[in-house]
This record gives structure tokens, C-alpha cells and sequence, in this order.
């Protein structure tokens, strides 16, 4: 192999092989069914945007990840880069809301299903290229808004099968007030926000070193903790308005607490009912949130997705604010968990077809095009193995591999008497049926297959 | 706007809007119904390779076209380009067969619909970004290959609505052997192709003359002529088989004679039948095809689409031959033919949504979302104006620019009453319905109003 050229793909990038793209088209076919059932649109931007268009948008750090594409033809001389690929969802979005605004309604409610390419180092779980999954209600800011859209994220993630998440709900308000109460300055919000995001780790007397650590004044620090203790994280299963409450002893009414309240309040009309826990400790690290801020949690699994409302984003490029409540689905990660737990449907992992269809010579290929055609008009998938084998040992290895339970068979005996013969590969027995009933006979014996299959229970196989 | 930055998308590519998307989603839905159907199964590659991976793949021309991206850390400054976007769909094939063998079965069909990147010049029609949506069969030299992708493709057409396309069928072997058998040289078989290409456009006479032009002997250059005129263009309406006799009136018996007759005999037993017409002098420019060579044409249109056998190709990161037969379906020139002949069905054309749901003060809002969440459970995709409007002039317009037929509506009145209005947006007809029949009367209005559609045979419009 040495000499030969490497076929690996790129550095922290991947083939989709198929048992991948069934995984992936699965769950994809679930988030875009719902959303369109949310009134989402569909928005699809290029790959690459002119250079300006990205730089500077995320900061220091995110110019560094930018992949930059050479400028053709002198360009490929003097190394100039004019092009830049995808790094987020966000930017492009606020981009069409500018150049397209004559034409885009006012409320603009789209949802984005693209890759995006970051110069990360590759790591476990972290690629160059990966999915991003978002949508972004804007031009409005009412909590209908997040409500909508926790109830969206809510059907998607039950129609997935997942019965254990959680939604933490807090507001960027709410921060701010907790620690303007405790008497910490402005310019140290964002030190105390990623100290008190540790709490559930490393308990108050951590946060309170390294509040110390931070440079945070002792009893500012001291405040600050007991705000969020005393309105802090919510006992699993305490309800929302009990959290609230608690806060309000903290800081009075407080126009966050009111918009948390709407929100928990219109989501109980939404499959979101009963999901969320108010948690003053969600921080969420991006400081463009100006509202709610939200993340669905798993029990022993973490988060699979977050958002919350950014007003001062979207306008970016129009010169004026453009409010907007977002949620970025960790579509990548929701992959993961569902193939370690086994949740996804036997069809879409163990099988690429239904039924093979084999003949045993050439004199018989037509009629096996002929009965693949009618299985697949039968809504079937069908593969018609495409060379004469007298014995079955090939096509029977092909369609092992491919997950088929039934094969096909036409040889001279069954083109002669007007049948086909039929294989369960479950069982391996065979039978000859006649040639005009083959597939309602086929029909029933992968119905019989599928049911012995329930009844056994057996657990979804990776093929 | 001269101080604010550009809000284009790079040149030469395109945002999709939601009406774009809904075109291509409803394309690319039915492509992949098909070919999951025929036993084709998905695969991705990341956007860009490893840039030996691509260089010298694609001739010159290509190596100018490639998009490359500057290699992360020094490279930003000595301009190195380390990385190259996908400029086709075959040689990631090529590469995944290589990477994955032990894997990927011997016979392994797949489809790949991906877009790809070129650094053409952009024109009417050609952009530097575009979708591929490949087929491909590898390790088989069977006839059963192209038959089913015939099948396949045809089926697709036929789906979509294409009611008058024409499968022309050639062979490399049957366009080599009329100029051998002409006594054009080797060396000049390209040149001549290149100008029997425009046998339909500037007739026997032009050909001769590009011939002379382009230095072959004024013998061998009758010769051929003759070889294709009499052998060649078949008449519409032509059926291969007396094509395929007068074929052998010029060379006899010929291999590629006997793979093209089996072709056509298999895809007798597929939705391709009666579509395909032989014809000789399609040369559809690519060298590398090995075999059978195919197109499909509609009438006053050209092609949508091209593929045939190429034996040598997907094998390249191997080092040894792996048999291949594929198709592109030229999916970007089916949307813009669709698109201009009204053959969309109309949901996806004019439509976002089916339902506005719009309430006329805050009190009323949890009641919208009810019902907009059951309304999302019958399957209907449903929008809620997220503000409180006590004039509908908001509404109204957001509903007609989203393509909506019903809107909901929830005041103070209907909450009390347990009632929902409900106006019919086609006639602007308004009812009041008891709350708890709302669902079903909103289905019944949309099933009336879908039906006097059809009645009054409207024609499709476009928002």
C-alpha cells in the first residue's frame, strides 16, 4: 500500500457510509416533518460566502477555524483568500433576512438542516465537518415565539423516542439581576457566569474559590451564590412555578421572571407541557442571548440542543435589530445516543432491502426485472442480483449482507411452469408459488417475517 | 447601503428560499424514493478531499477549476492549499470503494446527491455551486446494471410527470468499430466523434467539411459517414431492433451489437421500455466510458441526464479495474424544466402552510396553541401569528403570503362561547364552529376548498 495514494477522507471529517445515511436520513425526516407541521420553512444557503461576509463575526477565535478558500487564478499565486466556508447557521441567516427582506415575510420562521466546517482540532465526537440543525423564528417578540418552538423540539424528541428529557428554562435577565443584586460589577458577569455554571459539579464552596480565583469581591461572591442557591437550581421535579416563586423572593417582580412565566405558561398548551425546569444556573456561554435561554438535557447524557432569543443578531447586516428566538438541534449527538440505546426502528439499521431476486440463467432475467418491478411498484425495495448463478451462495451472501428476508428465485424449472420460487431467509425454507401470486405471496410471508420478529422481540441488530 | 457590507451570496451561487427548497425537496423526495427502491443505497462524502486526492484526476482544465482551501496555521500565510471541494461525485466513489472495501459489499450500488463546487466562469444556467445526483452499480459487468438504472431513471421521469422523454442508447465498442471499420486511425477517433456529434445539427455535408477541417482522409471520412448515415441516426419512432439490423449491415455481427440488443431486451422488462431509441451517434464527449453510453432526452428540452458503463474508473485508488455502470440526473435542469412547464403539484408550489392560527388578545393565545397542536397531530402543517391583532389586516397578510387557505381564530368571544372562527381565505367566508369540532371542520374546509381548486382546474401559481 505504500506507494499507493492515501483514500482516507480529510483530516476530522467523514464518509457517510449507507448504514450511516439511514441513521442520519431517519432522524432528519423526523425534525423536517414536524417543523414544517410548526409552519417552518426550508433555507438552504451556499457552502462558501465571500470572505468578508464571516470574518470578524465570531471572534478571534473563530477567524482562526475559518477554512479559507484560495481565490482562483492569481490568487493561487499570492496564497489571497476571497471565500470562506459555512462556519454557522447564523450568519448566512442574517444575511438572507437582509438581502432577501423585499421578498421573505416579515415573520420569518425557517429551519436549516447543512453542514458547517470548523478548523477545530479533531477529537472524539468533534469533526471538521458536521451537521448543524437549526431553526430561528424572527421578526417577533413574543413568547409564543419560544413556545412554539420548545414545542417543536419537545414532538421531535418524543417522535424519536426519547421519553426522559428535560427543558432548562432561565433568561439572560434573570442572570444579570441575580448578580446586579449580589453587587457584581458589570464587567465581572461574564467570570461569576462561568463559575456558577459549575455548581452542579463542583458545589457552592468551589464556586466561591473560584469566584476568589476571578478576582470577584468576597461578599459580592458570597451574595451572589446565595441568590442562586436560595432561587437556584431546581430540585428535579420541583414545579416551575415553585422556582419562580423562589426567585421572586429574591428579586421582587422582575420582567424576566413575567417572560419566563408567559413562556412556561403558553409551552403547557405544546407537547412541551410538563418538560421544563427553571434553572437560574443554565448559562449557556454565548453571550449574544438578550432573553430566554433554553436546553433540552438527558439524564446521564447532557444536553442535545439549545437556544434562546438574540435581538441584536439577525439585523446584523441590516443596520437595525431584527428580534429572534432560536434552537440549534445537536443533531450529531442525537445520533450517537440513539444508536448506543438501540432506538432506532429494525428497518432503517439491519436492512437496505426487502427482497432479492436472483435468477439461475440468462434465459430467466426478464422475469426476474419483471417481478422486481412489480414488488417495487408494490412500494418494495428490491435488488435484483445481476448475474446468473446456478449455485446460491453468492446471491445468498449479497443478500445476507443487505439485510433482505426474502429471495426470489427464477430458474428454467419455474419459467416453465409459470412460478416463481420464494426464500425465507429467516428460516431458509422454500417454496414455489404461482408465477401471477408472487407477490401478494411475498407480500405475506416478509408480514409473517416481521411479525415473528415483534413477537421474539428481538433487539435491533447492527448489520 | 454603500458603507454597509454586501449581503450577496459569493458569485456564482445561490441562497435557496423556502419556494426553491420546497422544488428541490419534493425532486430530490421522489429520486430517492426510486432509487431506495431499486436497492440503491445513500452515500455521503465530506465537502472537501485531501487535495491529492482530487488534483490530476480531472485533467487540466479541472485542476483549474478545483476550488482549494488554504491550509490551517502557516499555511494562511504561505498560501499553501492542503484541502480541495468536491468537484464531482466519482472520484469520492472511487475513493469510498478503495477506503471502505472490507466493508462495502463487492456489488455496491449507490446514490449520491451532493452538491459540488466548480470555478467556472458563472452563466445563465451554470453556477459554481451545484447539486450532482449520481447512480452507480459497481463490480458487475452484467447487462442487468444498465437495464435497472434505465428502469430506475425512467421511473423517476415518469414520477415527476415527464411523459415524452427518449432514451438514446449507444455504445463506445459500436462507435469505434464504424470508424475502424471507415479506416479513420485511433488517434483521430476523438476529432471525428467531435464532429459526427453535429450530424443533427449541420447535416452530412458540415460533417464532411469538419472533417477535411480537421485533417482526416477524405476516404475514410465518406466511409464513416456512410457508415453512420446508413447505420445511424435512427427515425423517431425507430425500434432498436431494426436500428440494431441495420447496424449489423454495415459491421456483422459485433459485441457491441449483441450487449446493446440484451440491453434493450432486459429494459423491455422495466419502466423503460418503449423509451429507448439506439442511436449511433451519441457520444455524449466523456473518454472514459467503456461501454454502453445513455441519455435521456425530452424533445425541444435535450437532456436531462446521462450515464453509461466505465470500467476503469472507479478502480483507480485500487490499482485494479472494478466494473462500473452509472447515471447523473441532471437535477438542477429538471427543477428549471418543472418549474417553467407548471409540473409541480401545487402544494409544494404555492403553499407553506395549510392553517393560520390568530388570536385577538393575549388571554386567547394558550387556546391557538391548543389548537394548533392538535390541528399539527391531524398532519396539517400549521402556523400561529405570534402576536395579539385585534384587526386581521396582519394576519390576514401573513397568511396569504405564506399560502395558507383557513385561518383560526380565538377572542374573548369564542374562548367564552367554546367556540373557533374559522374563515375559508379562498372566499373569505367566516363561521363560527363549536371548539371541540374544530379539527374536523377545518378538514373539511380544506377538502372543500381543494376540491373546487381541482373543479375550477386553476392553474398552478406561483408565490
Amino acid at each position: 500500500m505504500s506507494d499507493r495514494q492515501s483514500t482516507k477522507p480529510a483530516r476530522g471529517t467523514r464518509d457517510f457510509l449507507p448504514d450511516d445515511l439511514r441513521r442520519r436520513d431517519y432522524v432528519i425526516g423526523v425534525v423536517r416533518d414536524v417543523y414544517q407541521r410548526y409552519g417552518f420553512e426550508p433555507l438552504e444557503t451556499p457552502a462558501f460566502e465571500n470572505i468578508e461576509t464571516l470574518m470578524g463575526k465570531y471572534g478571534e477565535e473563530g477567524n482562526q477555524l475559518i477554512f479559507k478558500i484560495l481565490k482562483r487564478g492569481e490568487g493561487e499565486k499570492s496564497g489571497e483568500a476571497n471565500l470562506a466556508l459555512r462556519y454557522d447557521l447564523t450568519v448566512p441567516l442574517a444575511r438572507v433576512v437582509a438581502e432577501h427582506q423585499a421578498t421573505l415575510p416579515t415573520l420569518f420562521r425557517r429551519y436549516q438542516i447543512q453542514p458547517v466546517w470548523r478548523a477545530d482540532r479533531p477529537a472524539r465526537g468533534r469533526f471538521r465537518e458536521f451537521y448543524q440543525c437549526d431553526i430561528d423564528a424572527t421578526g417577533t417578540t413574543s413568547p409564543v415565539a419560544e413556545a412554539e418552538i420548545l414545542g417543536a423540539v419537545s414532538e421531535i424528541l418524543t417522535s424519536l423516542g426519547f421519553s426522559d428529557f428535560v427543558i432548562r428554562l432561565n433568561h439572560r435577565g434573570l442572570l444579570m439581576a441575580l448578580l446586579d443584586d449580589a453587587g457584581v460589577s458589570e464587567t465581572q458577569h461574564g467570570d461569576a457566569l462561568v463559575a456558577l455554571d459549575k455548581l452542579d459539579k463542583i458545589g457552592a464552596d468551589g464556586v466561591a474559590k473560584e469566584f476568589a480565583a476571578r478576582g470577584i469581591p468576597q461578599d459580592a461572591g458570597a451574595k451572589a451564590l446565595a441568590n442562586f442557591v436560595v432561587g437556584g437550581p431546581a430540585a428535579p421535579g420541583e414545579a416551575p412555578g415553585d422556582t419562580l416563586a423562589r426567585l421572586r423572593g429574591v428579586l421582587g417582580e422582575h420582567e424576566s421572571l413575567t417572560n419566563l412565566n408567559t413562556i412556561v405558561d403558553l409551552a403547557a398548551s405544546t407537547p412541551a407541557a410538563g418538560r421544563i425546569r427553571v434553572d437560574p444556573s443554565l448559562a449557556r456561554g454565548l453571550s449574544y442571548y438578550t432573553g430566554a435561554i433554553m436546553e433540552i438535557a438527558v439524564e446521564g447524557i447532557g444536553s442535545l440542543g439549545g437556544g434562546g432569543r438574540y435581538d441584536n443578531l439577525v439585523g446584523m447586516f441590516l443596520g437595525r435589530p431584527v428580534p429572534a428566538c432560536g434552537f440549534s438541534l445537536g443533531l450529531e449527538r442525537i445520533i450517537v445516543v440513539m444508536t448506543e440505546r438501540g432506538m432506532f426502528p429494525p428497518s432503517v439499521v439491519t436492512s437496505a432491502v426487502d427482497i432479492v431476486v436472483t435468477f439461475l440463467d440468462d434465459a430467466s432475467r426478464a422475469e426476474a426485472l419483471k417481478l422486481a418491478g412489480e414488488l417495487r411498484a408494490a412500494r418494495f425495495r428490491v435488488d435484483v442480483f445481476p448475474e446468473a448463478s446456478r449455485k446460491f451462495d453468492r446471491p445468498l451472501k449479497y443478500a445476507s449482507a443487505r439485510g433482505a428476508r426474502v429471495m426470489a428465485i427464477f430458474g428454467e424449472n419455474e419459467v416453465t411452469r409459470g412460478e416463481a420460487s420464494l426464500r425465507n431467509l429467516t428460516t431458509r425454507e422454500q417454496i414455489a408459488v404461482p408465477r401471477d401470486k408472487a407477490v401478494a405471496s411475498i407480500s405475506q410471508l416478509l408480514t409473517e417475517i416481521s411479525e415473528r420478529r415483534t413477537t421474539n422481540d428481538e433487539p435491533e441488530r447492527r448489520t
